[in-house]
């Protein structure tokens, strides 16, 4: 942390900084520049408060410059860690494509979804059960029945499942049926659920908030890992910004950002991050080009019957396609994104 | 809704999405345009999905019309809803200020802010006993501890409390202690724990998503006022965007609008929406005179000892100079709120 | 500037960002911290570019602490500017109100709403004539005789009048026929423009970019402020946010922020702020209440039928209206604003 | 267009609104719905103001139907238009690649730059003799000794070259040197200038404003259009939004919803939309993948003394691998770009 003086702060405004930051056991050290001073505050400053400084007399502003994160920090530990649920390894040499409907409906529906999804490629198996729905009116998921049509489809195809927990209460329930819990966008700072998750050995897909910076959703997953639980695979599914066209705006910096930035494995839902089917396939493309670990995908055979996300929802045969698509895209740039954070004699990536 | 057509649509496309609306049970209703042909959707069409008919041939887009919400309306209901929490009454004649720490930090700290700030001219306490931090290393609040001190400082000064609630398993124990509950930010669509406090007959305090629409957050509201709790009040906190010199963006326009669009109080939180206390009493300020129903703002009696939030808390006495100064603008503004919205024959606003 | 290194930064790395710092001219100045090794660049910094060090290995990232503008700082330039127009002085005592159509129309509707606006209490007459328009297929102005009739009516009236200038073969033009330049937000990093406005000696209302940080606006400033011209009144006249339900959104956080930055004038133009007629009075009595130096309203009196943002303009006897309220807060605030500003000994605002 | 009445409108004011529609020439279509009417505006709509009726009492809102854009539109052009600029045809089959420096800085580099990207793959050149640079103490590029230079670096590679051109008193001189106009983000709505290089035969690299929506950017590249000049060439080149990590953030979405919307070529610019060289190869992977038909790319042989975005420059070996990067999967995915905007009867994608 940086405490940068005014232009005209006087000498024992400067004195009584160098006694707090002591105080509060750090060690100042006084950079005397061109036209003001400027204060470090050496010691373990991520515990540090800004809020201690601003009120000094004389105090222009306080800049932080230590990292917020540490357990997620690829700084902290240079190799991918790779995240194995069944057979997918997120953050492993291959991609790994999640399918599904966005609700779970019916046990036929699932049951459908689940063997067109496998047989066009994909490795998981997605389907909520219970739903965040910005509207009171609209559909609000199955609850258990759905997770146990979920669990039936696992049963049919093998492909694990990856399925949405919302409250705490919900846990133990999910995890009897789930293979991976998924923490959907509007919960990434429901700290109490991301505690409860933190403390299971079952493996998470944390969605990035709307309007989430890259270094808050890496302190979501850091409550993860301070709990115990390693295994957090990081999902970008589109920011909010101003652009109407799309429902959110895919932020496609943040796949080699984070991937400088953290050693957890990073996947793209281009369904939510376009909100329209004609978009998913280009995106999704485009999020294996950018060195995306994987996708998650909304599927659903008659998309004008969903209950929800229709309007995002690929054809099974459109599916197919993309995971084609994506397939020659991974093979041309998977051996290299070992290159896209080059080591400490070429320069470095900023990251987070 | 609004079915727009591409320009080379075929009639028989049109056909088709006319079959999709009366499928749907709703009448559909086709305008021919000077380029297109636009398809109405008559019903009760709050609850149509745009993804049952974007996938039809020749459907260039979907263009919603009626306002999701309902009970939450001031086009439903066009009189003040008044928010009774002891002596206070959000919405009434006069403009309620709820003020406090933004953690509570010990039986005395609470106590001393508790006296300081009833002096000062509040009308509510706050406190925040379970504390949602973006990173796990900060303070996360002393749990049910603080709910007693909060308890204690309300019996010692006779100011109603308003605390956080973080989720659904603490819902019971918070409401043996606060008047009111808070929602946060981040939980606004925690729907699982909107849903809990709806079923409550207990004041809610709602706070706005840092990227929620205005319309999302009335249909937060509106969680809340289905479940069987009409007792709600929203608080304008200030959004994300660009701009970095500040903690977040004020977003003053809500005020009108939420006004015009909701006959639920609306109060602001300068301390969280400008994140500097030095901006706090200025944005105070036009709060009030925009329009709003009342303030709730951060106050510690030393700011730099504070375990959160330090940096955006007022000193008392500045507590106090700022209660003066809005009042003085109450009651300038507050006789002429109700020609904010003007009636039916002079042109309306359009809210939400 | 500082120069923060990663964790595994070698020696040799250290040493050379230390020998590039020198190179160019600063004096390099070493922190070592608890994790991480961070160095001052010390000089005359505005002029270091951090591209000139972030290819250098072991470097994480440059963090900018000195602020980019100078000229329009309160820094350096501690009392208030007053930019006088006629007998408006903006900055001073009073807050100043400018008023009238978004496009001149005509001669006659010129004149009747100078006129009218007059009669309410305006102190300036604004009236578009070269007007920047989103759309080509939109009104583009009358061009030199709407220029015509905008200074007829400041003869029958005596108001100065302002309008905007779009382009630098036109500032000569314009000269000949206005009190002050307005620099609108598409232009406001036309530098070019500013630049030409900048070795006039005419007052600018320089509008913020609507995606203009405001060290970016101050900076804009800065080009007026360094090509000679030190007039300019600076207008927050909303930003681009995620928010649908209002054209703009009001940034009623710049207005303190820039008071506290810069000693230039603030006004704010909640016509384009809010975008709507309906949300016109409650903003403008929030800006003046927050402690803005003064206003500019569109006012028509047949809205329906204006040319251009017939949707935001007032009638002119709500602006009357709108004047009587704003003056009441006015009085009210307007003693106080220098407090806005502490001084050294009590704390500091941070500004941009 | 169409306007939403109020739930409480009166037959009265409904009438009053007809008779407004009619009196504007347009033909208004009456469509009563389950809680409220709508009319329908028929007619030349992209001529109607919303501000003709939001006056009009019992009117909530008014939504508008028809795009703004015309002449740019695939709905009115559905074949790709091909932008020729020397051997280098953008839209065509194959990508184009635009290297070279941000800014021109001298004879020698600029000769250096040329030969390193032509013997890399590119098929133009960039570099930029007029800079719009957001600080007046930065440098503001070498002016027409920078035209001169890049002319010769043409000579010396047979590159064509694109340059920006920032005021109308400089398209003649820049006319003189340059294939290609290059209009800045800053100057996207600076409409003199569209006018002013709408009314030449030189084709237009026009760059989206930080804050433009793509409906914006459209009709932008309009202005051009309608002025007579139809070689637009339009570039994605980052959008402002609320994550501090990357310089802008790239809106990779973009890329198919343009060649939704529009006939003309799209490229994109990662070293301006990341703002850090390690991130440009994989961004630049990302925007082929999406169906991008081209780059621009910031390439220095010395990135760290580079007078402008250094931090943003590849070294030529690294722009060397980037364009082995894309042409291996623009091969890929270069021949499906067709099926992105299926046609009428699978359904169509919304476009803007």
């Amino acid at each position: 942390m940086m405490i940068v003086m005014r232009h005209d702060a006087r000498p024992q405004d400067v004195e009584r900084v160098l006694e707090r930051v002591r105080a509060l056991g750090f060690t100042p050290h006084l950079s005397q520049g061109h036209e003001r001073v400027v204060i470090g505050v050496i010691g373990e400053a991520r515990r540090a408060d800004p809020g201690a400084f601003v009120h000094l007399p004389g105090v222009a502003r306080v800049v932080p410059i230590s990292r917020p994160y540490k357990l997620s920090s690829r700084e902290f530990h240079p190799d991918n860690s790779v995240v194995q649920v069944g057979p997918a390894g997120f953050g492993g040499e291959d991609i790994v494509i999640i399918a599904g409907p966005c609700s779970v409906e019916s046990r036929s529906q699932m049951l459908e979804i689940a063997h067109a999804v496998k047989e066009a490629g994909a490795h998981m198996l997605r389907g909520g059960a219970f739903k965040p729905r910005t509207s009171p009116y609209s559909f609000q998921g199955l609850g258990e029945e759905g997770l146990r049509y979920l669990a039936e489809a696992r049963e049919a195809t093998g492909l694990p499942v990856v399925t949405e927990v919302m409250a705490v209460d919900q846990v133990d329930l999910v995890a009897q049926y789930t293979d991976m819990f998924q923490i959907g966008a509007r919960n990434m700072q429901n700290f109490a659920l991301l505690k409860a998750v933190g403390k299971r050995q079952v493996p998470v897909l944390l969605k990035r908030g709307m309007s989430a910076t890259l270094s808050e959703f890496l302190l979501a997953a850091e409550y993860i890992l301070v709990a115990g639980n390693s295994q957090v695979v990081l999902c970008e599914r589109g920011i909010r910004t101003f652009e109407p066209s799309t429902r959110n705006t895919t932020d496609i910096n943040a796949v080699p950002v984070l991937k400088a930035s953290t050693h957890l494995p990073v996947i793209v839902d281009p369904s939510h991050s376009t909100g329209h089917w004609a978009y998913v396939t280009p995106v999704a493309r485009a999020a294996i080009a950018a060195g995306a670990d994987g996708l998650i995908i909304e599927v659903h055979p008659r998309p004008e019957e969903a209950l929800s996300d229709g309007a995002q929802s690929l054809k099974p045969e459109r599916f197919a396609q993309l995971v084609r698509e994506v397939r020659a895209i991974a093979e041309l740039v998977r051996p290299r994104t070992a290159s896209l954070v080059p080591g400490g004699n070429h320069g470095s990536a900023p990251g987070v």
